[in-house]
């Protein structure tokens, strides 16, 4: 069994390569659920709901999130009643979250939800939320503490990140299957996801933190950080105001005690040696993935730095 | 001020000649809410809907209930979901039920969601939820309780009636303002709704019926039968479930002990006569509302038979 922690864009095409080379039935994501938040009164898990979408071919491509020729008219009527908009939500996204506060409503875990979502959309991994209780990645600016989506969405990543909080971890409990399936895995991939929020708020949820470091299987990290920048997103941001070097060598510290291989990108080859002082061996490898053939080709060197091979 | 005690299409279009003959702010509608469910966990009320829809000129003509040219994107996904798709849900519509249910959660009672859905459509009349607390109109059938909209809808007004019961109505109470405004009205309209379902679940509030006894302002009612048959809806089996004859007799006996004057049409003018030996006086008039003129003038002769007289 492959484990994959994962947060939204970034690691859903890394997933993508990963169900080319790993049948599905093998493979458990961990998602982070620190962006889930409250719209109009609405459940919405951006995170779950990207890979749900990615995997099945259902994504907005351009967006990297929300349903492909989705209308957004049920959100314009909500803007007359005086919601705010900046949180782009889709009409057939939108039953989605329907569905998923109703269920809520009715006592169904976030765990059980996901997994009806991810069958509802012909998938066979498994996905599974960090958590059934709900934690909250804030930013903690000047302005005070401000939800992750609103910082990065509603103000543009505008406002000085003074440190980030995951609200509501200290007493969650990890989802059921979170802790057994990291400890049982013949290897648990960190994908390139945003090391401070996305793999942040899943390594806050009391006992996961522990749990890489008993699992038997190899934890291999694909650097989200490619010749001093992020891919997508506002990661070096949020590095930086945490003090964390925006490199792939910040990436491996943060990681460093648990993690057992280091993956960075070719751009990056010259960051090998000081990643390897962290005594974190370092495979240097293309982990653009620009396309479907990139995505395989990268599951399958990440897989064999975790000591697998897969065709 | 004038009171109208209404249903859903037949009290819209009947409102739409009120509001060319009265000012909105002299107008007052307590809106029937026994047609309300959830939906997908989402809060419905058709009826008050339809009054605000129609009114502000956004409804769907064609149906009588909806927005025009409004999608159904979520209500597909949904479905895929494993919902039911009997209660069409436009996509803007949606919207309508999203933020009364966000409402209701906030703690806002419906008079308050009812009074704000108003004003953003832009009207200045008062529509009044008769009940705040939740009233659901359900058909005793011989397969048991049936919600009302699920009577009419999904099983097509198949089922043999019974009964009709208002569950709820015995504990609930009349929305703030509603037994003020009928006891102050200079008139209060019964508008050609269903006088089983529609008025019936009015009259089920406690105190509404009293009030009517008590109003000094005179109780007028248009027949929604004409010509021994409903204009639209299942009154007729309605009533015959509960052995009231289906005629502008029948109504006018339902409403016989708060009614002052009965208005019906002319192809009824045979009926006057035994509404009449009711001791009920009776005016025959055109009460098919085939176009905005005719609206106008069904309002203008309800209003005279008031004894009240507008341009």
């Amino acid at each position: 069994m492959i484990v994959v922690l994962a947060g939204g864009v970034g690691a859903s095409r890394f997933l993508e390569g990963v169900i080319q080379v790993v049948p599905q039935d093998q493979i458990t994501v961990i998602a982070n659920t620190g962006d889930d938040r409250d719209v109009y009164g609405l459940r919405v898990s951006p995170d779950t709901d990207i890979v749900i979408y990615t995997l099945s071919g259902s994504v907005d491509e351009k967006n990297g999130w929300g349903l492909r020729g989705d209308t957004n008219n049920a959100m314009q009527q909500l803007t007359s009643y005086g919601y705010e908009n900046w949180f782009w939500l889709g009409d057939r996204d939108l039953a989605t979250h329907i569905h998923r506060t109703n269920l809520l409503r009715q006592g169904k875990t976030l765990s059980e939800i996901t997994a009806g979502l991810t069958k509802s959309f012909g998938l066979q991994l498994r996905i599974l939320p960090m958590s059934d209780q709900p934690i909250e990645t804030h930013i903690k600016t000047p302005d005070g503490l401000i939800h992750f989506e609103e910082y990065m969405i509603k103000r543009q990543c505008s406002d000085e990140v003074q440190d980030v909080i995951f609200v509501g971890a200290d007493t969650a409990k990890p989802a059921p299957g979170v802790i057994d399936a990291i400890k049982q895995a013949d290897a648990v991939l960190i994908a390139p996801s945003n090391p401070i929020v996305s793999i942040g708020s899943i390594l806050s949820v009391p006992g996961i933190h522990e749990a890489l470091h008993e699992t038997s299987g190899m934890v291999v990290a694909v650097s989200p950080i490619v010749g001093g920048a992020p891919i997508k997103g506002p990661a070096d941001k949020l590095m930086r105001g945490l003090h964390v070097e925006v490199s792939a060598v910040g990436v491996a510290r943060r990681y460093r005690d648990f993690l057992d291989v280091m993956v960075i990108d070719e751009q990056d080859a010259h960051l090998k040696e000081a990643i390897e002082d962290l005594g974190i061996p370092t495979v240097v490898t293309n982990t653009i993935m620009s396309d479907s053939v990139a995505k395989a080709n990268l599951a399958r060197a990440v897989l064999q730095a975790a000591g697998l091979h897969f065709a």
